[in-house]
């Protein structure tokens, strides 16, 4: 690891440090990379030093996001690399479907440590070749460094979307009904699971949460449908609280959620009644990757057909309203049951 | 940094790991970046989940590229804030350069250690900001992570190019005659200079070296201006040999350079004349990001009016011959001073 510059390949964009060790720096390009970049012609095969894209149809507008993945910090250390490479893949996909967005193609830049060796990164592609295919999206290109580590894997996403159809995080009003898709908080409750904290569920329950936080489900069909539907959209990767206060501020309203109404699994539900401390983890604890939208009362039926044809749960969580009077007045009213409001604490939200 | 998952903050696109010290989430964006994003509407401010960019002009494909820096691989751990910012855009850019391709934006994703603090942080926005404006870019987006170290980051870059004239690495053909822009090995001799492996310089030459090996030289203009001339055009970051055999390799011949004929510095010239043993640096240590390319030696004379129109040193280093008999034969045949070829080293290439 001891050199100081950027060490290319001759595969060109997909440039590995002629530091790293194992596989040599063309094979990781060409026998694990370049047969995935085969899918789309604006890769040129991964080799030259940039893809080209044609312009999308129709005047379509193009969609562009980045997510970085630190190992230890997003993912653990130990997590299989299958599904590290999925998740990597799928909270892109998320930014792409919170924007209604479909999805075009990936740039993968891959940060090794000494610690993925020839069959981590084999298992690793196994994932990114699954998710490519399961959401039609091409490899477009990359760049492949070594690290001392932590392994690191950011992903820029590229999309596209009809000019003025794209949904945003500001276009709220108060007035506006909240929708959550799926289920809340398992992700959070996942990662418990897999430190053992939640040692009152079964072994089935404990790796079906495990599995949410591992495999986000990128909500892409969804943010196609909400297309003029949503006033307002985003992915809840911070937690519904948080991400719902970021809604507000863009849209510059308030909002008030009736927590009974947030939807949970049977195994979320399971772990809140068993310790009721557990509601910060999953109003708070985010990487549900679930789009929180808002939309006119009016548009009510015509989201419970999208939801009924996607065979997508959507749930009526709450509605936006005037921002309060005040500077230190709260913008996200969270409601118990009894109708109290629930404290913010220091991280996520206590239940009280 | 005890997080396992992604967090975001308000600004959306632009996130912070949760776990992040010193400047708060929303600040790093809102103070730093944000501002930086006003040069371009499809920033949407930094205040979405992604960018939206409408179709280049004139049906104009868009080319895009990624490049990571890791601290202590790609630069050194005390290098300048504001010429590490520059450097990642730089390399960036260079691509453009490579490709033909004008360049529009980049997605910047920072992964930042505990060392560096909001001071350098400053320093890097500066230099960032420096360079967003002499090559009249939009910062678009990204991402901001914690990580235990090293500091990482991932630009993906964005550019245009008119339908089929983008220069690639495939287009060269037997008679094609070899040029490079600017002179070799500069940026790896800087890079001995930083480590102090030069004494007999005088200060002032390792300074400017120094200053070759951390702020590039992206041939952006050159780049647009062998639209049509140059048959192939790559970068040169692994170093004069091996970028050429990546060259020869996508273009299907190989190539004779004569080594005399390799322009250098008077500071390179020096070192050469001083130990020629740093012709290994100068050949095969890279970080040049000169543009290497080949043409027809009927374009010689638009060739050198084009680089004295761009003011920027052309010359002519070389030939691409067809590919010799034999698997064994090597495809880049460096002739030293009296004709004699030279020979690979490990690393990079013997002089004798």
């Amino acid at each position: 690891m001891g050199a100081t510059r950027k060490d290319g390949d001759a595969r060109g964009r997909q440039d590995v440090d002629r530091g790293a060790r194992r596989r040599g720096e063309f094979d990781l390009i060409t026998s694990l990379f370049a047969p995935l970049a085969q899918r789309h012609p604006a890769a040129l095969n991964l080799a030259d030093d940039a893809a080209v894209l044609p312009p999308p149809d129709g005047g379509q507008h193009t969609v562009v996001s980045m997510d970085t993945l630190v190992s230890g910090t997003h993912f653990l250390p130990d997590d299989p690399a299958d599904l590290v490479a999925r998740k990597a893949m799928r909270v892109n996909l998320s930014d792409m479907a919170a924007m209604g967005a479909r999805p075009l193609g990936v740039f993968l830049s891959v940060a090794l440590s000494p610690a993925e060796d020839d069959a981590w990164m084999d298992r690793f592609t196994e994932g990114l070749e699954q998710d490519l295919r399961a959401f039609d999206v091409g490899l477009l290109g990359g760049d492949t460094v070594a690290t001392p580590g932590p392994a690191t894997f950011s992903i820029t996403i590229l999309g596209t979307v009809p000019p003025g159809a794209h949904l945003s995080r500001g276009g709220g009003r108060p007035g506006d009904r909240l929708w959550v898709s799926g289920t809340i908080g398992d992700a959070a409750l996942g990662l418990k699971a897999l430190r053992g904290d939640l040692p009152f569920l079964c072994e089935s329950h404990r790796s079906t949460l495990a599995d949410r936080y591992h495999v986000p489900r990128p909500r892409v069909a969804l943010g196609l449908g909400l297309r003029g539907l949503a006033t307002a959209a985003l992915d809840i990767s911070d937690g519904l609280a948080a991400d719902l206060e970021h809604m507000c501020r863009a849209s510059g309203c308030a909002a008030r959620v009736q927590v009974a109404s947030v939807p949970l699994s049977a195994m979320a539900r399971r772990c809140v009644e068993a310790d009721a401390t557990l509601w910060d983890a999953v109003l708070g604890g985010g990487d549900d990757y679930e789009v929180l939208f808002a939309a006119s009362p009016a548009r009510e039926a015509a989201i419970r057909a999208l939801g009924a044809r996607l065979d997508v749960p959507l749930t009526l969580v709450g509605e936006l309203i005037p921002v309060p009077v005040g500077d230190g007045a709260p913008v996200v009213h969270l409601l118990g049951q009894t109708g109290a409001p629930l404290t913010p604490a220091t991280k996520g939200y206590s239940h009280r």
